[in-house]
């Protein structure tokens, strides 16, 4: 048996008695059927006729094939042919109805598989798995089956990963510096009215003091990173719908983590008003009438670039525009992360500033290094702290549900890390990535020369930054480098009091 | 007829048998209750025992009343008392069933009313109102009637204000400036390309032209409102539970327009396989599995100052510390607006400095004014546009449904108003509301010295300003004024380029 075999059982539906030309049909499967289903197969290889008859208005056909051409499309190949031959006696096909569809392969049996889409039954026999499909024509014609296979490469890829950890592979340290500080910043800071948990999940409100270091970081970023290397300021969308994730692959991987969005089906008030009552009689908002009137359209901001595509989406670049450098801070990040209390380290709603570069692949990995360089100037001498860098899975790669070893050399994310002395671990507070053709490539963006076009982006979380320095140097300007003082103040804001 | 009339029937169940006690019952009907169901009612009015019947362990009542003491109200007494004389026999109730309850009222036959909740059936007779109402003992004990009826006062008037416009009272005139352009500023941006449509709904990409327009308002408002009045920045949230909008009041009103926010049901990447694998085989984003699997728990930034408060929630404050004055720019405002082609005028996702002031009633007042000097100068000076300021209904009677009149005079919004040359039209670009003591209330926030805490918000919304502006300037910076351009620098940037 091949390592995979595919059976078809088809009917075709006709518009006229084939009884008549039954011979003409004999003689067409045993030739220039069979060449046809070989076709581009290597020798031996291919799809072949297993069975046929014919019934008044209908053709009955079973079809079998290995790896090469596969038996849809042997089906899509046969139904092209047929259709001429028909078509000399005036007969059409009006419908074919897939009797039945099964692929056998090479399985080990230890890979435990889910429910599958388009699939009716499941077995697993002995080293083989068996997949009894529930498809249509229209779902062939779709090529369902192919992709279907491939999922099971990449649950079998997936599951070899399991247990292995992401690549991690250490290029920079800082080497250690002095620690005056030994507490969990966050609690320190609630503790001194700096912030308070918000009504939601992992949310936060930030009051005067913490919110003058996020703009302090900010400043920085712009005095010292974007404003030398040359970046312009931009607004990305916030709200991402789905067309936005299929281009840029989130899509496949990130619905555990979604802050789900839902539009109301209209905005008519009558529509909304039981759900008003009901709300003023209970004061309880019914969330399984609102649930009805609701549709999921996308998510909040998760990675924050993607959006930002849909501006050149589609368009061609002259090379002399290159490289592209601009950046967003215009608002929240949210993601659905593991339950339990965290400090800022860990969040539902999060501040990030974003950080896109495009060019050639010279000049977004150059462009890389030069901004690594400039971070590593911040990390030093303003914010004074003890950091690493390592190359590890790139985030898109991760957000997309893949793991493991990064196999490229050049498209990649470096983390920078940086060691919470209350806890002993190393937290990842910022990252610089090389995303390859990706972006360009599932935006349909084109360079004028023809050359390829890559980019890259550099998410600057403001809460990570604050955990990174707060954890370090403790929350007293005193304690913090003149450098940063000199953009924070000397002194904190102080709003509110209370008794 | 009173002008409402409330009937109940109600069934007591009882430990033990009321036979024996039925004549100490009927002493009790006849006197200690008639004087209870009395008890508050001016003469005449109250609830009455209109028939009792007892058969082995249950209780049989009907009850009338007027508005004074309504029936469940009267039931209420009844049980207590009742408890109290059964004890002295051994006998508990066990359980009370309601069997009808009626409420009869004068009504306008025009007002059309749809399904209500807890209402079974409902009946418009000649001038009258028959409710027929579906609710338990619990459902009384939260005294959903009398909500219910509060709810159709809300509908009388609702339908008194139909057809009449929001109230408008003009308060100030700028006079009209020299006019340079009569454009419509969005067609001429995206003919730029200095903004791109997004990918959703009511949503711009904004390049980095129209951006640096937007730092410019930025930086004028807080360079010649926000720190000369004395504000610290905050960051507020921007995902907004319904305990949110429980207390502010947007639950009563705003679900027309709210961008919904669904969290997973679980994280377990388990839990949302299937979808990931309908996805990579099929291309599509299976919106029905995902509904199944989330659950809505509020909706995307709306008001932007909401959320603010549950930093002050429940607390006391020192009357020293007033005013308090914060602002928020950390992100998007999303609003499910009416549909078709909109400029940046209209939009389902923009941007906006909130600002919030909290303090006496008399320094909230004295401070608004203080600030709509502020803003004067800037439109005036800076901006050099022309505009008009208007009293009008106050913008959180407009968001929980509520409109007509601004009975008060202190508490309520001042919108500012442009004149769009293209269109002709004004457009309200910013407003200065005071609240009065509605979010201090809403939100538990109390003063040490027992005095009224009230609090305005003020919404300086950066597509409104650029809408205005630009339609009145146009986008060349030549035509704008030197203190603007201050801001924005002689030249824009330019990074895009297509072929």
């Amino acid at each position: 048996m091949p390592d995979i075999l595919f059976q078809l059982k088809a009917v075709l539906r006709c518009s006229g008695s084939l009884e008549p030309i039954k011979q003409e049909l004999d003689v067409f499967v045993r030739e220039p059927a069979r060449t046809l289903l070989k076709r581009g197969a290597p020798p031996g290889g291919g799809a072949v006729i297993e069975a046929w008859d014919v019934a008044g208005n209908t053709l009955e056909l079973e079809l079998r094939s290995d790896r090469f051409v596969r038996v849809h499309d042997a089906l899509l190949r046969l139904k092209n042919e047929l259709s001429r031959l028909l078509a000399r006696h005036r007969i059409g096909i009006r419908d074919i109805e897939i009797k039945s569809y099964e692929i056998s392969l090479e399985w080990d049996a230890s890979i435990k598989l889910g429910r599958l889409p388009f699939v009716r039954e499941l077995k697993q026999d002995g080293g083989r798995l068996i997949l009894v499909l529930d498809v249509d024509y229209a779902t062939l014609e779709r090529r369902i089956p192919d992709r279907l296979l491939k999922l099971l490469e990449e649950k079998k890829e997936a599951a070899s990963w399991k247990g292995k950890s992401e690549h991690w592979e250490l290029l920079f340290e800082s080497g250690s510096k002095p620690r005056g500080f030994d507490k969990d910043p966050t609690e320190e800071m609630v503790k001194r009215g700096w912030i308070v948990h918000a009504a939601g999940r992992g949310q936060w409100i930030y009051g005067p003091q913490l919110t003058r270091i996020f703009r302090a970081f900010e400043r920085i970023l712009i005095e010292e990173v974007l404003k030398p290397l040359g970046y312009e300021e931009m607004i990305f969308p916030k709200f991402v719908p789905w067309a936005v994730w299929k281009r840029s692959g989130h899509a496949k991987g990130i619905y555990p983590e979604i802050y789900y969005v839902c539009t109301p089906k209209t905005r008519d008030p009558g529509y909304w008003e039981d759900v008003m009552d009901y709300y003023k009689i209970t004061n309880e908002v019914p969330v399984e009438m609102i649930k009805e009137r609701i549709e999921p359209v996308g998510g909040m901001c998760y990675a924050q670039c993607p959006p930002f595509w849909v501006f050149i989406q589609g368009r061609t670049l002259p090379d002399e525009i290159l490289p592209i450098r601009v950046f967003d801070r215009s608002g929240t990040s949210h993601r659905y992360e593991s339950g339990g209390l965290h400090g800022i380290e860990r969040l539902d709603e999060f501040h990030r500033v974003e950080i896109v570069w495009i060019g050639t692949k010279e000049q977004v990995i150059e462009h890389a290094e030069e901004l690594r360089m400039r971070y590593r100037r911040i990390f030093d001498r303003i914010l004074d702290i003890e950091w690493r860098e390592a190359w590890v899975t790139p985030w898109f790669m991760a957000q997309e549900g893949k793991a493991g070893l990064a196999e490229l050399k050049e498209v990649g994310t470096v983390d920078f890390e940086a060691i919470l002395p209350y806890s002993g671990k190393w937290l990842e507070f910022q990252n610089v990535s090389i995303n390859g053709d990706k972006y360009p490539k599932g935006f349909s963006v084109k360079l004028q020369s023809g050359e390829d076009l890559w980019s890259g982006c550099s998410g600057v979380g403001l809460e990570r930054w604050a955990a990174v320095l707060l954890a370090q140097k403790g929350l007293e300007p005193g304690r913090w480098t003149d450098a940063f003082r000199r953009f924070t103040g000397d002194r904190l804001p102080e709003v509110f009091r209370f008794l």
